[in-house]
């Protein structure tokens, strides 16, 4: 994928997927040049051309982009979304995204994120922190960001996740589970309406489940890693947004594995917050496409 | 980099640079639709918006691309290149580019070509290989492929080049030096006519010159590279095309991070050769864009 | 684990494991220096103080070692074995350890281990090449290695195991298999009586089983990876002795995660191999250390 | 290196460094076997067996260490130094050692080290943060440790170097420049008497000075990177105790390179000061050792 900047005033990106067929990047680009547009970055991929699936991520500057945007929507809805049977999605560069952020008790992936986006490194607006347990609130006010404690009270899970979705809805873009250490029920994904990222620590699909580092000691790996997902319904089974690894050795109990991947994860996760943040995660299926 | 498989018949690639401005997406696309391409492929990217030079690798897909190359050619000479003052070329991607390896004693990045080539993995055909040594005669003819000695009689550089410059023009469209330890002169850089790549056993620009791994050592770097970069007068200042790295420790000695470095050097320069077999290179003064 | 060249005449090698307690490592080099050895490195690692398993692996120099192995072999068994209820070995770092390798028709990983053989890097003799099929010969003549076609006829694997046994017993102190594409029996593991290495392309435990580029492509990992093992009765579930990955993306199908995924394979069972033939790999369960 | 714990009470360092000959690791051992310590770890490495130097780092359990080290010292001053000609010191594992930061205005390396240090990564004590510039100053206060503002008044340098003397005698055993944007005196060097570790922004040697991102981008390199060293009166020429780097791209700004720098920059220092803590890292003329 391309790093350059592409953010800024009267940019826009488009997003879309389609059933391939020939013609869809000179439709795309003929339109956005008609509307007075010009293309910065423009990235596709397919699975086949025959009986495959066809997305595209294109950015283009249009100058007064914020009051032309519902003629150029109406555009692509009319010229190219009805011809190629097109999904599609138009964002504003400079507008971020609106994101709460769950923690628990660990602090490395939260305070990562946190640090970045107070660096500029992520185009989001954190809007909250919402923890079970009230041990971070501090750090979290220290950069100026609401914390919120909703602690699971008698064990009713379902109360939490009522005070939740209330939280949210209405609130947020999306939602990064930052080392979360709670379940999140159907019910709730349903309701919640926004992509869920979460962090698991393990090189999925190695050691799902709880206490990857142990099981990765007990196998004798030499590697070990962290993976960036979207939540579904199958725990540790959503689309994979990024990977990486860190070697490890013999030598190395469970509590330094631990340490190495704390590192792995909270680069891990920044990158994929990043990249939703900048519309470059596109699902497809049970994978994801990355521009 | 997409690493898609666009190969085959009936494939075009259409290279570009030019001074950026507004239109140059929407025209290319526009105008491959008209003559009937689809396009599977398309990268760009811009030095930037104001003033800058912006590039493009487009692959298609144009049923009877043989026979239409001329058509296609005068089109994109009388719509894009003189509206826009483009530099470009047209290749067949089924048509694979003819290189002459050069080398001397050392076998790594030799063998590696030769094995990569052979496996289907480089889109070349190897017209030769060159030596100023005999040695490796026999295990390049084991592959099937012309060896040609030519050694340095009497210190009379002059000579061999011309040698050289006799096997190779006409013959080739690029020339690779597999760790070949001769100095190429100005005067054979001149007449040669093709692009030359070399791999530089150093983390250019750390270690220029002569015996990178002991001046590595001396200093004591925790890491080692290698540098495949395009051959320009001035001695490994060329544009750089890949580069990677490798830990070492203060306990390697020099025959080990020769060693270590023998494996960076074949990935580094397999790597490059693929890519510019691949006409993902674009040169953007001394340095280069890979698409 | 230390990189520096051990290797030489004169130079032993003293690996042992035993119940950790104190004074272990005074004793055993207390020994060495009494017996007019010089210790050049020396490794250990224990599971744990209290109840955990020592390991050590010694390199010494030792004048006339030849001559004086017995001795020294002696003396191990009656000043360190039976005080400390040790397991232990002692090589000679200049006695190559011999190879049986065994192919398919797959041959990235063979030609990598002949290459590196040839160019000094793994200290080992090969002994012969085994394969099912006869794809191979000619490459593998060519390095002057014999090459011993053993076809599963009709079905009949035990006949093929017998004959692999035949051709085995007494002439090789470990097997590679490099791609090997038989189920190796519980019979034949028994018989054999000296180590297997095998490769699997994939990062164990992810993707047990075969088709794991397809299987890493349809659960859209990252990341692809190979694994280096020892071979047990249980498939894929042998001490890992050594494991490495490669970036791969969306857009590479199975047939370019395979290609890529064949240099790691290589480069990590080439480092399996040669860490084994230095005696740096111990076992530990179902987990190794590797010094 | 061996990553285990080798933390806690009673657990003492003995780093000692000698001209070769044989029988070394057999006299530490012994020693430390009859004052009644058990050796945990043992790392030793030789620049040549004829007229090299030797040394090692032997990590020893002695129960009541903080009683006995008087006479553990001057049992390997008459027992080892003299007899071997030995540099060497004896640390507690758990005394960690004091260390003042210095900053200015870029905090991602500070923030780093304080993070880590207080989730108990770093076995050290952190005096105090020293800065040329106040705007730090809330952020490390957070973490409960002292801030010093010591600005340049006038360009006065001498003064403030005056000011950082006072502030650091006695007070630490070590000091960290986190990104500090002060050429410091050869005055101070003589006078500071305890190792001072820099991060530079570059793969060194290459990019040596300032702005080497900018160099870096003008070179068109492939990958950047970050050095851990030693300072010492020949700025960027100290040794290097570790190095790291990241991918990099054609259309990757400056501003990009230089926040995946920051990235490599924060996690190559924060190994080189645990390196450094645990007493892992010899110096060997103007290179380093790290076991």
């Amino acid at each position: 994928m391309s790093s350059s900047t592409t953010q800024g005033q009267d940019i826009a990106r488009l997003i879309i997927s389609c059933p391939d067929q020939p013609g869809i990047v000179a439709a795309v680009s003929e339109l956005i040049s008609e509307l007075g547009g010009n293309i910065i970055s423009l990235d596709q991929y397919s699975t086949g051309v025959e009986g495959g699936r066809f997305f595209q991520r294109t950015v283009f500057h249009l100058p007064g982009l914020v009051a032309a945007k519902p003629q150029v929507e109406a555009a692509v809805e009319e010229r190219l979304a009805q011809r190629f049977a097109m999904e599609w999605s138009l964002t504003e560069a400079d507008k971020p995204k609106r994101v709460a952020i769950f923690a628990s008790k660990t602090d490395h992936c939260l305070l990562d994120l946190l640090w970045r986006h107070r660096r500029g490194e992520l185009p989001m607006e954190i809007a909250m922190v919402v923890s079970n347990h009230p041990g971070l609130a501090e750090d979290v006010r220290t950069f100026g960001i609401p914390f919120v404690h909703v602690p699971v009270v008698n064990g009713d899970k379902a109360a939490a996740e009522a005070q939740h979705l209330e939280l949210l809805q209405g609130n947020v873009d999306f939602v990064v589970l930052a080392r979360y250490m709670q379940i999140i029920s159907e019910d709730f994904l349903e309701r919640v309406g926004v992509p869920i990222i979460n962090i698991h620590h393990s090189f999925l699909p190695a050691f799902i489940g709880a206490g990857p580092y142990q099981k990765a000691k007990d196998r004798g790996v030499k590697l070990i890693g962290a993976t960036a997902h979207y939540v579904t319904e199958d725990l540790d089974e959503g689309p994979i947004i990024e990977q990486d690894v860190i070697r490890v050795s013999h030598a190395d109990e469970v509590a330094q594995l631990t340490r190495y991947g704390a590192d792995v994860e909270r680069s891990v996760l920044s990158r994929a917050v990043k990249w939703h943040c900048e519309d470059r995660v596109l699902r497809n299926g049970n994978t994801t496409i990355v521009f």
